[in-house]
């Protein structure tokens, strides 16, 4: 049993609550993004033990020598482990049961394995980041999902390199993330796509070199970013869940080698489209989930780089709110700008 | 000015001629897939003399240092050379004439940078793949276009490694290619799909371990395929130019790392959509021009290795027509079952 110290809040944990995610389940106990302590461990545990901080991780990494998702040769390309993928979908633990009840005995659902808007909660082992012992856990709950994906997306899933361009469709966490990330990579041009210019700011401070927002224009942003570059845009990442957007990102991408990354989580039925000639001419269409980050073995790294002073954090805490029990519950994190 | 010794058919000359592209330029002389012998060359033209022989390449390399298609680091991700982009699209030279006409006097368009449906054609030096004297032109007309395209998505767009599963869907001469160049890769197993169970037989003999017909089943393809591995297959390519066939190739790919790749030359209008959750969960989506070879330093390499026996190339060669002249004018390529 894990004790839940800090939250963040996630655009997904919003989307499950409005009903309009397919394959939510009800009742259950959102949150994903969270700083906890161990308070127990269960029969077979190993690794772990009361008083350690995790980061609970939604993607698991089982690491069997069996799970061709975590091993090498492939497993190197992926962060997807399966092993507890169709418990997880279904709110329940790996065996099968939940371990939430409300006041009157009746079951509430688990969600994407780790339902930290609770005081304590219940993590499956594999899906457990034991981060060092002196990590702030107001801060590790940036990394369970927003900063990490945005971060990861730039690092793993599309390497961008040094002198590159990259374009960011959305300036949320996630998006600013995915700045912050090709800043530190060396990025030598970076568009900020917004339609809310409050956010244009933060985005700058974090290493945005342009800022743009497609209701100054009347052509499509797609157009007018290839028309700023001339050939497009080495690596450009949705940050919207906006199918049109994600459209636009695959067509700002630079002819011949342009990849472009699907990060946003689409409403339920809403596929995304392009001419073939889009690819023929050279673009990649990808996604990620998590940023492709392995959860046990990547994002400690993260906490201790954190702590190291080589990678900064603390500008995605805008906002701190207390739980009911007086301990800080809730930390979550916008552009300053918005509300 | 080039004479054209032989020519093979692609599918793109029937569609341009069927008025449907778009793009199309009437009047016009089609034939872009050929082996043809210098007759002339113009001022400045280096490297190239009279009785040179050479395959003309639709996607030519210009190789200036300036070029960022050309030249590394960017240049080695493509071959999309934009050189002469504008004028062989407008069916001109790079100096904006067009060098044919017809009895009267009026202009006919080029086509493809080629048009080699013709006695003799006039080509950009930039397009042009000088091979060895000892290059027999019938096998050169193969590497115009179908064969290379084939060979090169394989081994250049998706370099697929030894030990992988691929499937190809559509068994022309492209599709063919492809079994062909993963088989000369070492993947262990290789799908080929078609609704025409004629082709099987031409597909097995060049490697293909599991020949699917879409027609056997209610299912969609992609569904079968899926099932019939678990997680999906490493390498999907698309060689028929359906955007419903793009989508099934795309959803056949493997959780995690699949890549998918475009070939065909999809009908105009007609877009490519799939659910983003189908990227998100780690399948790549891109698609190839020429396979990525670089016409003028990439294409006589693959003669040299036919000659030398390492690429077998004679089996794409199933009828001979004679031309008007008395020289051997077309031949073409299909699988030997389909009429």
């Amino acid at each position: 049993m894990w004790e839940v110290h800090s939250n963040a809040l996630c655009h997904t944990d919003i989307y499950t609550l409005s009903g309009q995610d397919p394959e939510g389940l009800f009742p259950s106990i959102l949150g994903h993004e969270a700083g906890t302590e161990v308070e127990s461990v269960g029969e077979g545990v190993v690794g772990l033990q009361p008083g350690d901080k995790v980061i609970p991780c939604y993607t698991p990494q089982c690491g069997e020598p069996d799970c061709i998702f975590c091993f090498p040769p492939r497993g190197k390309r992926t962060n997807l482990c399966p092993k507890i993928r169709g418990t997880q979908g279904g709110g329940v633990m790996p065996d099968g049961t939940s371990r939430f009840t409300d006041a009157e005995g009746k079951e509430i659902k688990h969600f994407m394995g780790c339902s930290t808007f609770s005081e304590y909660t219940v993590v499956a082992d594999i899906s457990c980041a034991k981060v060092s012992d002196s990590a702030p856990l107001d801060v590790c709950s940036l990394l369970g999902c927003g900063v990490s994906t945005g971060l990861g997306a730039v690092w793993n899933t599309l390497n961008v390199e040094g002198g590159s361009s990259v374009a960011v469709f959305g300036l949320g966490a996630v998006g600013l993330a995915v700045i912050q990330g090709s800043q530190m990579r060396g990025a030598a041009r970076i568009f900020a796509i917004d339609t809310n210019p409050k956010k244009f700011e933060i985005a700058k401070e974090l290493g945005a070199t342009d800022c743009v927002n497609p209701k100054d224009y009347d052509k499509p942003i797609q157009q007018v970013l290839v028309g700023m570059t001339k050939w497009g845009i080495d690596y450009t990442f949705d940050c919207t869940g906006n199918t049109e957007v994600m459209r636009a990102a695959l067509e700002s991408a630079h002819r011949g080698w342009g990849e472009s990354c699907v990060i946003g989580v689409a409403a339920a039925g809403k596929e995304i489209s392009t001419r073939p000639f889009q690819l023929v001419t050279g673009r990649k269409w990808t996604g990620t989930a998590f940023g492709g980050f392995k959860g046990r073995s990547e994002v400690p790294p993260l906490i201790d780089a954190y702590e190291a002073g080589r990678l900064k954090l603390d500008h995605y805490i805008t906002h701190r709110f207390q739980g009911v029990e007086g301990g800080q519950w809730g930390c979550r994190w916008m552009p300053k700008e918005q509300d």
